[in-house]
């Protein structure tokens, strides 16, 4: 097992990829214990994939995968960060980065809330 | 409601923080609606404590804040990543970031897995 890392209840920790080059954050993704185990041994970035419920080795469709240059945790031990070098567009989209649309207030409706 | 983003399960949604002039990721946390349209509004970071429960603006108790100074999505409007000036260290170690442990293979232990 992993020593020290905290999975959450269905075995994931979030796990964010910045550029190792222009520090750039480039996408956040899904790690259960495979994946990390995976990610240390191979030095590319596996997932899991929440949606397909599976294991995800990230350019295996697209070819664009992330060499990983070092792997630190938080304080917490409940979140990864992954710093790689991309071998393309990390973003489905064809981004270089899934963080291209920025917020504002606008994004946030006034008048009265729903409960969920 | 915040139009576009996808709030989970439990009404809260990832929030990466970086710092807007060195690039380094500072910290994970959760936002629920109501920390994001606070952040929005104030233009200093407010999340949702899983633990305590509770809405919890940074640095209520340290003093060590995060003025906003971009807030973006990724592709999947599952994840906020903002981009902020911390007014002090951002972790409760004292740290500049929480990421300050690096991981290696050591952390996984080999032999036989424990199922959860």
């Amino acid at each position: 097992m992993a020593k020290n890392i905290k999975f959450d209840e269905k075995g994931l920790v979030p796990a964010i990829v910045q550029d190792a080059d222009s520090g750039e954050v480039l996408m956040l993704a899904y790690m259960n214990e495979e994946a990390l185990r995976r990610t240390l041994s191979s030095g590319e970035a596996w997932f899991y994939s929440r949606s397909r419920k599976k294991l995800w080795h990230k350019g295996e469709t697209s070819g664009n995968r992330i060499k990983v240059r070092s792997i630190r945790k938080d304080c917490d031990s409940d979140t990864i960060l992954i710093s790689g070098e991309p071998t393309g567009p990390v973003c489905h989209t064809g981004n270089k980065t899934c963080f291209f649309e920025e917020l504002t207030e606008q994004d946030i409706e006034a008048g009265p809330q729903e409960e969920a």
